[in-house]
């Protein structure tokens, strides 16, 4: 990391403390179950000011969670994993803004999902002959982004957020981000979608689908009872990480971090680790298999897979000089023509400035799939900053301390509201987003 | 497929049988294990000449087969795996030349390899009280693209073919006709290398890792006896073939040929099929685990990380001319000029002509690997046409009918040998392949 980086002259936010806030009330979901109450964990940094217009919403990603800055404790000094972002003269400064950062329903780190107990369910006595009732497990309705964005606004109105600052995602987090603006058009001012996509290709979602396969064919899965049989499909965890962190990495960052190094020097003609870059993957597939649940992770890829703003959003609401089909950017399939102007539909009626960021060497979501939006809001008239950054470590750049993101999105939080919702930023200011952050 | 391919105007070779030549002497091989004796399965097309001068060898690449052209039988016509390139007046022309292709020991379409009796084990009593001499299974040795290229030429002697007219091949055919060249010098003129690499990156050995442990992680492997064992490791293998296949295919083919298109129309959110390519992938998958064996999957894969046909041919061999580091190509990581003077190195005593064959979609061997190839073989003064054929099928281009491609194969099989070694074909006779063609 440089130097030169703005979070080089800047601290953390230190201790933190999660809450979990509980609602009471039922959830009706999008694919028409209903949760008859949830819980939030949830972590804030800064101070709310008087009039509540200094708040920032944090989205994570598929494993993420709430604890994004700071650390739990004098023994668990882990810090958040956005601790790089988030912070005292940060790119989202914690002298400035209150950062709200929650633990999406369906994960695994303190909101109700697939490990919670299910109140609904019978309960059972378990070989210790004692009554126990069951966690959700496989019965953990599938969630959508869309979901994710109505619970994230019943917390904002627990906190009494009625607009906020901006709301912040990458990957996964950034179709929170851009969800929000669709859904809840007057309750933010700012949208920050950062390595994200409008849609997963067809190769994302086979992507998915071996990681879904991985675990679904882990004879220890159980059927997704693998807490009550008290098995834990391991291998398909494994699996499924290990395919998965090959697409957020590169093959130049591979290369450049393991080449064909191998760990014992020579070939030893077995099927035991002979070469750096298994090492890392099996490790990084053993620790995540650790610490994550195996339901979860099915769910998360799904939500990724359904993520699909213009649901709802048909060209047939539009008019007719948003379904112009000439105007239609580089044809990329059969259907783009239509997804531009369903794209176009869905995010005329959004109020919100944006930020687009992609990264050069980001083949998971790849720069043309967040131009996919940026053409759209452009063409919509909103107004909209993109820069794609040039760095080397593929998806996961939106984890990097690199100086012109983080310049770009700290410019971008600080510069003053344009009340011409119809106006917009020229492109050519994206790429001084220094100016921004001098404001 | 489109109607002015020169494949349209020419028919198949029709009935053929494979022939297995046995063996008897002990091979010896990279990994210092023996064989006391092999069989080679063998397909030939067309009819040897009286010199001997007009063989072509074949050789395929990771699920491939002797069975590259015409079919086997009334009851069964399927078409060899390359019949759009083998046969009469085709661009490797059977009215022209004798063509060979074998399966490789180690695979399982009737070579030796895994699946076959290993003579040094010890029998055993099965279930239902029969003696039985067990399969090799996991005590199979590991095998190298150079002990292939061993048998081949012991295949050559056999056949009386002292020098082949041209060695070709495909993914790791090409690999085999890299390592024809650098091992046997003196016994090819021409060498065709297709949709290859001179090695796999940490990226290509990165998945082929997750499809071993795949593998390796089902319970039914059974350490690889699942023959006697009576299982099959089948969801290791489809997960294989599923991570394996998308690496086959481009991003944009999957977009043309899937999107996201749902299968029933709509979410249901569960975990059966949704979107039409997973439906594909499980397809592949399915049906791939009931034609393939694990371990020679496994054996396979390693061959392909092993690959490196440099060793044994460092700098140090070399002269000063060719251990320049100033001549590098672009660096693509910190060994690249190191591994730029290896294959300088390795292929400086070359004698053959080559025609190296890339697609610019192919993002398993990328173009780029082929050019590391070329740029080290005209640095050497080596004859070399290069092509990088626009084709939207991603790595699996090397099987489609496209007529650049195969007008290029035809053209450079058919032009006369030039006797000398030291010349270099100009890179822009590479851009009309018509012309060679109509030689």
């Amino acid at each position: 990391m440089s130097d030169d980086t703005p979070a080089h002259d800047s601290g953390s936010v230190g201790l933190v403390t999660p809450t979990l806030y509980h609602f009471a009330e039922p959830l009706t979901l999008e694919c028409n179950r209903t949760l008859p109450s949830f819980d939030l964990m949830v972590e804030t940094y800064g101070t709310l000011n008087a009039d509540k217009s200094n708040a920032i919403l944090i989205c994570h990603a598929l494993s993420g969670s709430h604890h994004a800055a700071g650390y739990h404790s004098e023994d668990d000094k882990k810090l958040g994993w956005w601790d790089n972002m988030i912070g005292p003269n940060k790119a989202i400064d914690t002298n400035r803004f209150f950062v709200v950062c929650l633990n999406n329903i369906g994960s695994c780190f303190g909101s109700t999902g697939p490990t919670s107990i299910n109140p609904d369910a019978d309960s059972y006595v378990n070989d210790a002959g004692e009554t126990v009732q069951p966690v959700y497990g496989p019965d953990f309705p599938l969630i959508t982004i869309k979901d994710w964005v109505k619970t994230q606004a019943m917390l904002s109105d627990r906190l009494g957020i009625e607009v906020w600052h901006a709301v912040v995602g990458g990957s996964m987090g950034g179709m929170q981000a851009m969800q929000w603006s669709v859904d809840y058009p007057e309750r933010l001012k700012r949208c920050v979608v950062i390595a994200s996509t409008p849609k997963l290709s067809a190769q994302n979602i086979a992507f998915n689908e071996v990681a879904r396969q991985s675990i679904l064919s882990d004879p220890d899965f159980n059927d997704g009872r693998y807490l009550q049989a008290g098995t834990y499909p391991r291998r398909g965890l494994i699996l499924a990480r290990m395919v998965g962190h090959i697409t957020y990495l590169t093959d130049e960052a591979m290369r450049a971090k393991f080449g064909r190094d191998l760990k014992l020097g020579k070939f030893m003609y077995g099927y035991d680790v002979e070469f750096q870059v298994e090492s890392y993957l099996r490790y990084q597939g053993e620790r995540f298999s650790k610490n994550f649940d195996a339901n979860t992770y099915l769910l998360m890829t799904k939500a990724l897979d359904y993520f699909d703003p213009t649901r709802g959003h048909s060209t047939a609401l539009a008019d007719d000089s948003l379904t112009e089909p000439s105007t239609a950017p580089e044809e990329t399939g059969a259907d783009s023509a239509s997804e531009y102007n369903d794209l176009k539909a869905t995010f005329a009626h959004t109020q919100c400035q944006y930020l687009v960021v992609s990264f050069t060497t980001d083949w998971r979501f790849a720069p043309e799939r967040s131009q996919e939006l940026v053409n759209a809001l452009m063409a919509t008239g909103k107004p909209v900053s993109y820069i794609n950054v040039d760095a080397p470590h593929g998806h996961d750049s939106f984890l990097f301390d690199i100086p012109r993101y983080m310049g770009a999105v700290k410019g971008f939080l600080n510069a003053p509201f344009i009340h011409t919702p119809s106006s917009t930023h020229s492109a050519a200011t994206a790429a001084t987003p220094s100016t921004g952050a001098a404001l």
